[in-house]
């Protein structure tokens, strides 16, 4: 139902309206005019205000919207507020009797039914009094009646939180609801592949994988890491992390007590940039096969017991 | 991805937590006491509160959400606060950074992820200060960051705005977003057949519909009335109004002009209820053959000729 159309923002600003209908509360006025600054709407029309829109009050709520307070239109009535609009949206909490019950839609589906339309012509979303909400006889002017469904034993929201929502709707039927940062990107298969196979090289050269549970453990790893869906950078963190373990035993571990390198430093703290490429092996890489056959027993460490099975 | 619950309520009451960090505006925290009680919400955990809860302005915009302001718990920090949540949900207006912009998702996909693990644990939504929202090394202790779409040019909603519309999007996830009315009920095809029947004998009866363009005409009145998805009561209310005119044509029809029946009352007038029964016809079905030979000429009107051409 959502169309993105190029204009969408241009579109949002120029032909959608918001009507508070005999608002008393200036702070609510102030709100308004934030919220739709923060949804970009432009357009507020006060019909027969009850509290001034350039109070004090209602200037300091509006923050980057008091421009919209400054450029608000007052009306004499609803339909002096709305007589050019194709699309009039009436919003209340009581949705009972004859008047009301047929013309109830959701704020979305009055949000996606407003975007269809937003292209032929102006749309208004109209709220009421903070005390009584519209009347019958001007909800019956109205095309729809939008309904934010809420707990039913008190669904009367505040004014300016329902404004709020409604236009959260419409920038999300407007804008298409994308966020502003790239999509995550999740690390392919191979490449995860490649990070668990340097992953257990190092966690049994830590003797951290051995044995008859080793198989368990690792696939307990392989699950946890897995399901988060870890991006390339991630897997990066883990390939670097997996280096420095191997290189800590190596330089460290138990079989070369006697020969520990003082000169050399860490790959961490050398600074080398962790890459997946495997062309640029880690400079311990040659060590491997000495490793292997030095076969150390276990560090006494009661941490792999208080692993939970994977398995179970 | 949503699922109902048949203790969705109960879930949402006990397992969905609001936690403002730092607020320092009164009216922020009653007004977000106020919008979880229309969500039905109960918990709220204020982290080291620079404003009252209990301040005149909290209380008077919580309205019916008083209580939860009474009930509100303090924390010293963040950990205390969430310690017993599987799932922390941070909000911000600011997605940039390597520690943010990973773990971005809309307040729509956050809803679903709390609800579907509300049956596993507690939930968090943890909203930070009015005037500086939450640290990087807070939001890097939350699962995800929350970001609500909005105007890059001032993205940055009030605090309450923000609590009503994250609120909106669970109370939606939970409820499954139903409206507290009937699905509205669209009439059969048969039945708008049998009510454009009527409406076409009436009309011609009336001389609205004759000649070369009564074609047009009939289809333009049927794609309106049809395109509305008119329900049962509607089609009552078109018959009505069908039986109406022929009762009046041939009560006070030129062709009769002679001996209009002064004693007789209009079907409406009558208090007749509508009905598309067709074992009851209107009182005047027997003036059919008499009115259909009469062919009486159109009377003088430009009306007929102001209707556009549903054929154009």
């Amino acid at each position: 139902m959502t169309m993105k159309d190029p204009d969408w923002a241009k579109l949002l600003r120029e032909r959608v309206r918001v009507v508070l209908v005999r608002p008393s509360i200036a702070g609510n006025i102030g709100a308004t005019a934030r919220v739709m600054r923060n949804f970009g709407l432009a357009q507020l029309t006060l019909v027969q205000p009850h509290a001034d829109p350039l109070d004090v009050e209602a200037r300091k709520l509006s923050t980057q919207g008091e421009p919209i307070l400054y450029s608000a239109r007052s009306a004499a009535d609803l339909l002096e507020a709305v007589g050019d609009c194709i699309l009039v949206l009436a919003t209340s909490a009581r949705v009972g009797g004859l008047i009301r019950r047929d013309m109830v839609i959701s704020p979305r589906q009055a949000a996606q039914r407003a975007w269809e339309l937003a292209r032929s012509g102006n749309i208004a979303w109209v709220f009421g009094p903070e005390q009584t909400g519209l009347l019958n006889h001007e909800i019956s002017r109205c095309h729809y009646l939008v309904h934010i469904p809420a707990d039913a034993s008190y669904p009367v929201l505040n004014l300016a939180q329902a404004v709020a929502i409604c236009l959260y709707e419409q920038y999300q039927s407007a804008s298409g609801g994308v966020l502003p940062v790239a999509p995550r990107s999740a690390a392919p298969a191979a490449l995860l592949e490649r990070m668990f196979q340097h992953l257990r090289q190092a966690l049994e050269e830590l003797h951290f994988l051995w044995g008859e549970r080793a198989e368990y453990l690792m696939h307990g790893l392989r699950h946890l890491l897995s399901r988060a869906l870890p991006n390339p950078e991630e897997v990066d963190i883990v390939m670097g992390l997996a280096r420095q373990i191997r290189w800590y035993v190596r330089h460290y571990g138990p079989a070369r007590e006697s020969n520990r390198p003082s000169a050399s430093t860490s790959p961490n703290e050398a600074g080398t940039p962790t890459s997946t490429c495997p062309s640029k092996p880690p400079a311990t890489a040659n060590a491997d096969a000495a490793d292997r056959a030095s076969n150390n027993p276990p560090p006494e460490s009661g941490f792999q017991q208080s692993v939970p099975d994977a398995a179970n």
